[in-house]
């Protein structure tokens, strides 16, 4: 039986000709990544296991970016657990506030992670970084303290679903509403444990950022993993990052998936995930009359210079609705700073937008634009469930950039002006 | 006995010829001041005391700065109350996330606050308006709910200490230094319950920016205000902002004062307070050799169009020390626009800052930068009490921004680099 490109990576890091589904392995790691969180849990673990190495300082990266700059004591003492461990093992790839960004958005990049690579984080939303045709997964924060020492960890073999895509997005259709359409079709355990990898035609016509956010998303539907195929694109966009060898995984013709989805990139419109479930999704036009008093523009899944010129585009001379805070996160500071010179920062200003720096902020209700009772949030973030953002009774509405824009300016959830 | 300048102010707002210090009386107020905070209190309170109508919609100014963009569900809550009555009595001035900016800077900016005038705010550093020749100062959040229904306050007609100013400010040499080089002299009870008046020949080098840090700290001596006479420097000012006509007071030639000092601007120094009180002031050449984790400039203190400029001039082609967190906070949404237009933002970035949206942030340990035990911090804000920007066993050292600046790229506090 063939392999999928999941499996074939998984066989190649494991030293084995083969692996199937269910197949318990262990295989050697390529990344490995925590945020102020998470990596001061693993430090922890690691201390506490006696470790006094690791495996590769070249290979492991911290970034505080959840709850920076520091929105209370605990999570400076957090950021503190991680700056002290990274000096300690001079850590290369250490990024504090200054230099860091949303660890989805900044370690593609910075070239940390590439085609054929394992990359595996103590954040859910690693899965990110199967864009590259890599295998990038999330893990608990206590089997990443092992890796840590070990540079190694262990897989039970994902089987795959098979996403068959052909045609092209229409215009103010991205990579958030095919993933939000796929979630949507399948549920949030559609996937679940299993690689979720994206083929077909339809893939050529993809941005690198729209597969990033569609592998970003791959965990809401309860996937192991997203992944896509090396093409040009992919190509390109790891041409001047990824300064080392890197190997291209294909799936066997004969590879093996439990289910074959076909999707029609071009019949797909604008969808947008009610509360409180990523899966409960509508499009655009069945939407119905939903105001609301925030718009957030940023995160792992959209935080991205194509997310801030689309909605710099939307809200061009334009107002963001009195009722509405619009708050805007560049992911890194590399992309903050091309907002300021292609002219985006001013454009949101202009518009009535505030602009963070670059943090997971409100995402998963950290700070920077917390929820009261009653309030209703369009976001382009990856989670809506009760609470995420704030109150337990406040609600998340998911979308892409080109929705929130539009929204924030209509004061209730819109298509994208321009498509009118 | 003749009148001191607030004195004269006081008198006129009361409807009295002559007030003398000690004396109580009743005044009318040209503007009202609320952030959310203090005014979700005074919402509350407004309502338990059943009153149904605020006195005048267009002199009621809320400024959601604090704990925005809301930093957890608590200060959500208070947005929602405060934006609440807003919405109720159709309030002129009430700025939310996106149109805000902190307060004590954007009430001048906006052209809401003119010589002659009283202005009471429920936040401390209301005495900041001083700097345009205004009573203002800061009251509690139940005395303000009284005002917004009756359009006046009760006040004790405070005495005077006169700083008679001579001289020109060197170069790096700001108002935050005089400040803290008169809080120092004078300790932070030096003018408890008493106006400190400004004058003499050397006011007129002063920036109106240098007023407004001056009279901004005059808090932290204990004074019931600071104010300056009202000359070309403040009416250029408020040319094109203020849009009513203004009076301009002047303290009587036989005005009593407690105390008269001498105060020869060139021969100040930059001067930080060390922890844990404003007045506890060294000049830079007695600082001795401290090590910093964060440095942060902003603030109502500090958070000026000048001082991002000189943040700027002294970050520009440098690097932020790589054990420093350098945050940057624009006052306001104009302040921040004109950073991007004048390429300060990109300067921050380049040298390894993160900016940060208007907010008061981590000033009072709000959020945006709160220290872990035993850190250290240069902050242009202006205090430094115990645990007051995180954790109890952290230090705030208050500076100016040039100190600041170039104390993020050593690494230590330093006099600015372009100095030695």
């Amino acid at each position: 039986m063939g392999m999928t490109m999941t499996q074939k990576i998984l066989a190649a890091h494991a030293g084995l000709d083969n692996v199937v589904p269910g197949q318990l392995i262990t295989a050697k790691v390529d990344m490995l990544l925590a945020n102020d969180i998470s990596g001061s849990v693993s430090v922890n673990v690691f201390d506490d296991a006696g470790f006094e190495e690791v495996f590769d300082k070249s290979k492991i990266a911290l970034v505080m970016d959840h709850f920076t700059p520091n929105k209370d004591i605990k999570s400076a003492e957090q950021c503190v657990t991680c700056r002290t461990f990274a000096k300690r093992f001079d850590i290369d790839h250490y990024y504090d506030v200054g230099t860091m960004g949303i660890e989805h958005a900044l370690l593609p990049e910075k070239g940390l992670v590439a085609a054929g690579e394992i990359i595996v984080g103590a954040d859910s939303h690693t899965c990110t970084y199967g864009a590259l045709g890599a295998f990038s997964t999330g893990v608990g924060s206590t089997d990443l303290a092992a890796s840590m020492a070990t540079g190694q960890t262990w897989f039970k073999v994902p089987s795959a679903l098979k996403f068959n895509l052909t045609g092209e997005l229409q215009e103010d259709v991205s990579g958030k509403d095919v993933i939000l359409h796929i979630i949507g079709m399948i549920g949030v355990d559609g996937a679940l444990y299993k690689s979720m990898e994206f083929t077909g035609p339809g893939v050529a016509s993809l941005s690198i950022d729209d597969r990033f956010t569609i592998c970003n998303m791959a965990i809401e539907a309860g996937g192991k993993n997203g992944i896509f195929p090396v093409d040009k694109t992919t190509k390109d966009y790891m041409e001047g990052r990824v300064d080392r060898e890197y190997t291209i995984y294909e799936a066997d013709l004969d590879a093996e998936y439990d289910q074959v989805y076909d999707i029609d990139l071009s019949t797909l419109k604008p969808t947008v995930a009610f509360p409180h479930l990523p899966g409960n999704s509508r499009t655009i036009d069945k939407v119905g009359d939903v105001p609301i008093q925030q718009s957030v523009i940023g995160s792992c899944t959209n935080g991205r210079l194509s997310d801030m010129r689309i909605a710099a585009e939307i809200l061009k001379g334009q107002k963001v609705h009195p009722d509405v805070r619009c708050i805007i996160v560049p992911a890194t500071q590399q992309i903050y700073k091309e907002c300021i010179k292609l002219g985006y920062l001013e454009t949101f200003i202009d518009a009535g937008c505030v602009v963070s720096t670059p943090t997971c902020g409100p995402c998963m209700g950290g700070h920077m634009g917390i929820l009261a009772e009653g309030e209703r949030c369009v976001s382009t973030t990856n989670r809506n469930f009760v609470g995420r953002m704030g109150h337990t009774k406040s609600e998340i509405y998911l979308a892409s950039p080109a929705v929130a824009a539009a929204s924030a300016i209509a004061g209730k959830i819109v298509a994208p002006e321009r498509r009118v």
